[in-house]
């Protein structure tokens, strides 16, 4: 069998066990959820062993660090997959939910949630998000086409094998759950072209991965992660605040999507800011500055190019800006409507910047670093989506659902 | 200038325009949306002129009769247009409203309602849809792009020019209405391809060009539109109101998408309903039935293709079935999750329909053409949307909005 028809059989099976599970009450699946967290931390030895096998030959692959580390499985993180299972359990059920009108014709017309059906994930070599992807489908009434990393692939094996059984021994479909074991480049592109089988694909990862998917998909899609984010110090800003939410926003995760990329800097107080922001540096970081910042930081020539990198590492673009109007226009032209931040004390300020800056959030006064489902209180992410339709910003449970109209009368007729 | 360089300077101008109108406060859109039908009926005998143009080229072109009635505008029609527009001014602007939530750390996060920037629109030669669409996206503060049918053009351009200049009196860029006055193919391609430039394209057509957009477009897309709807007249339904459903759901507008194309009979009471259906018909109809069917009535023999197909006339496919369990799975199998109806008394039954059918709109005792935005209480839409994601079913204003997080702290770090 071909990459395409596995991957198309795999869907199938999705596609013809979700109807069994689309309105599923909360209660079993919750019960679902919870066997999974037990066999989770049941199976722990397992885990680890395929872990460990991953680990091993990823290192003599000379995967890079950062990537081994997010491969990594211990006791203590598979109890921290299993507790954020547990407080899933806990969020609101959005299924079967609305609103209720009534026309003047007696027409009575419901508007309710209801899950998408089947949604594909293609992400990196990350088993945490094997776990939080399928049980937030699962949560919401979905069945899930899983194509994780090849690095983590007896990972997943594992992963996947406890939270089958877990709804089989709940009386659902194990199919619900289906994990790609062919990572070849071709089972990727094969799930991109189910159109009829997969209702949402969602691509995490990098921007290569997103690009084909934009390119390559004939099923909907939802694009995440793309995060070149500023932080823009305003004449006005308290810069005790800006240094504060600089190092933060940089240099608490400088790989992740909500990490800032460029700082611009008001003409005004840039003397003053830039030095202090370097003395406060608690790891080195490259600076690639404009030539007004390097009249006042020793640093790196900032290329055109500097403004649309998103590094995802220790080096930071720095431009000096003669106002507000140079910081959105800057922002606008290089941005992934990802996050973007000011620092003000001006209300003016903060209120066109809450109004021009074309982004998933916008922030005044705080770091980026927020852009997640946790700190929102959505209680899980599937992925932080940089698009406009349907989803902005992170995905919760909300996300993977649709809406259908119930319609009741009484015979009717227009 | 080739069609693909006209378009980006078309979608080019649009999009610089929308920052300056996204903001813009209700109390003036609706000033621009009033003074659109001020100037549309003030500029009647010039509207009409241009039709008869565009109605003579058609005629001479051999257009068929229907595609010429959607095509003409009379004193009426125009009047009909205007009152739309006055009605769309009484509706509520969904841009700035929302929700307001502050996290444990004293964050305040605001999730509002933003316009979604440039919205592109291709359809065929219906004028109406002209002021409809363009209306609609600047109540929700959005620029839009529109490609009508070439057969309009002549009429689009009157039209379009009187809301340019509806905008420009109320200090607004007419640049914010873009018509695309290069009626080739190859303007409709290249909409297709603006990525960066369109926020969302929607085509209002046939098969083949929602085809063509799923298969070429780059930029986001609603589908809308196809209709190969259903209804089931279930072993308990009241038969006299089957008889007046059915030829409601049929007969009264065959060519629009919420027309039934397919009837689905128990067979307990076919024997019953079928000819009394056909002895009720208030016009021709052509039926093409199921063996089980032809036993009962004098019909043509049904194809398998006949369950696929989206007749937009006066034909109906009719198949007997065996009861509930075959009308869901043959529904399932061949809608295309549009808007699917069943009359019955039981209770259970209804449930099981409202749950099982995969569409955007299930009626019970009703007729599908109420699937429309006005029907629904939207007081207008842009089309009916056939997709899961962001907008399914009649789509109104909120459709034409995203979301945008506004968080405001004092400094907050993570």
């Amino acid at each position: 069998m071909d990459s395409f028809e596995y991957v198309r059989s795999l869907c199938t099976a999705a596609k013809n066990a979700a109807p069994g599970f689309s309105s599923a009450p909360t209660a079993a699946k919750n019960a679902v959820l919870g066997r999974m967290a037990e066999l989770l931390s049941d199976g722990k030895d397992e885990i680890i062993r395929a872990n460990r096998l991953d680990l091993s030959l990823a290192a003599e692959n000379r995967v890079p660090a950062p990537m081994l580390d997010r491969l990594k499985l211990d006791e203590k993180r598979i109890d921290s997959i299993a507790a954020s299972l547990r407080e899933l359990i806990q969020l609101a059920d959005p299924i079967g939910s609305g609103e209720r009108t009534v026309r003047p014709n007696g027409l009575v017309i419901e508007r309710i949630r209801v899950p998408l059906g089947v949604v594909a994930i293609i992400y990196e070599a990350r088993p945490n998000v094997t776990v939080d992807a399928a049980a937030l489908c699962l949560k919401t009434g979905n069945a899930c086409i899983l194509r994780g990393g090849k690095e983590a692939i007896n990972t997943n094996r594992a992963l996947v094998s406890a939270m089958r059984k877990a709804l089989a021994e709940n009386g659902f479909a194990p199919e619900l759950i289906g994990l790609v074991d062919d990572t070849s480049r071709e089972s990727s592109t094969a799930l991109m072209r189910m159109r009829g089988l997969v209702d949402l694909l969602v691509p995490r990862g990098g921007r290569g991965l997103i690009k084909s998917v934009v390119e390559n998909a004939d099923v909907p899609v939802i694009e995440t992660g793309a995060g070149n984010c500023h932080l823009y110090v305003d004449a006005s800003a308290d810069l005790d605040m800006a240094v504060k939410v600089a190092l933060n926003a940089k240099l608490s995760r400088p790989s992740v999507c909500n990490a800032i990329e460029t700082l611009l800097v008001h003409e005004d107080v840039a003397a003053e800011f830039l030095p202090r922001f370097v003395a406060s540096l608690t790891h080195p970081l490259e600076i690639r500055g404009c030539e007004r910042t390097r009249e006042l930081i020793d640093c790196l020539p900032a290329a055109e190019s500097d403004w649309d990198t998103e590094y995802d590492d220790y080096i930071l673009a720095v431009k000096v800006v003669s106002g507000i109007d140079e910081a959105i226009a800057h922002i606008n032209a290089h941005n992934t409507q990802h996050s973007e931040a000011i620092i003000t004390r001006s209300m003016a300020n903060a209120e066109r910047f809450r109004r021009e800056i074309d982004a998933a959030a916008v922030y005044v006064n705080a770091s980026t670093r927020f852009t997640d489902g946790g700190e929102f209180g959505f209680g899980a992410e599937l992925g932080i989506s940089t698009q406009k339709l349907h989803a902005r910003g992170p995905m919760g449970l909300e996300a993977l659902t649709t809406t259908k109209y119930l319609v009741t009368g009484e015979g009717q007729v227009r």
